[in-house]
């Protein structure tokens, strides 16, 4: 049985993300798991589209930096249910927006391979969940970063969407 | 006369990125220039798409990361040629590639009005610089962010070029 990705268990209204939701056709629709294999670390895969070029036959930095940020709240709401020892679909909800993003460009990114992206928990201060992460291509770890995920509150989601008449 | 965008300097293998590229029909094509009425500070425009979105209403960090990248690569550049006293079609050519990005979101960004991205020398050391940079919907500061930004001499880049076959 192939294991549920994170971003599928996210309801509707946070489902629209550029990059992960998987009701945005337009978008990325990152799909994360926890690595089987690897206890801890979380995995997504993405293969980057031709016109996602920095220089050609490298890799956009600005998609390198929306990997980092979709796979990053989908690792801390997936490790927020994991701590509270309970599944994604259980009810109160538990929901994270980017606080903070930082990426480092170590070196420049193939444009072609697939691309692995992988993250773990870094630390767990309140409701900040910062997550460690880090992007390979080819086998070779070409870009590191680290994401504050910030968990909101349900009612604080609506009230936003209900302030934009969503 | 209208001032010739950052962006409309860079030649053919440096204009093809998704994010600032003028030889890019699917990117987002940023142009940057310097405001005339704000000595130092750099200033683009760019209306986000309906598909843009984080949850519905509010624009996807991962875009916001991205004009944060390419607006402070462009503002590097600009400023690398200034503090030479050079125009920015002069040889040699001065190449900024991304090092690092960072980026904080300080309160949801509305989606539907044009964004107004801001940049400024922060510090200039060896063949870094880092460009310090700030979002603003409806007048309103939504992310900050920082960009280090490093000059990679023609030739490497003509050699990752190579590399590719490009």
């Amino acid at each position: 049985m192939t294991e549920k990705p994170f971003q599928d268990y996210y309801p509707d209204h946070m489902a629209q993300c550029y990059g992960c939701g998987r009701l945005n056709e337009h978008g990325y629709q990152i799909k994360s798991v926890w690595d089987k294999d690897k206890p801890g670390e979380s995995v997504a895969y993405f293969t980057p589209q031709a016109h996602h070029t920095a220089i050609p036959g490298y890799v956009y930095g600005g998609l390198l930096a929306s990997l980092i940020d979709c796979h990053g709240t989908g690792t801390a709401a997936a490790a927020a249910y994991r701590a509270a020892g309970r599944p994604m679909d259980s009810e109160p909800a538990l929901r994270f927006l980017t606080g903070s993003l930082h990426v480092e460009y170590l070196k420049p990114t193939p444009l072609g391979p697939t691309l692995e992206i992988r993250g773990r928990v870094k630390e767990i201060k309140g409701r900040k969940i910062v997550i460690e992460e880090w992007i390979l291509a080819d086998g070779v770890i070409t870009v590191r970063g680290e994401v504050v995920a910030v968990q909101v509150p349900d009612r604080l989601v609506r009230e936003l969407l209900e302030s934009v008449g969503k």
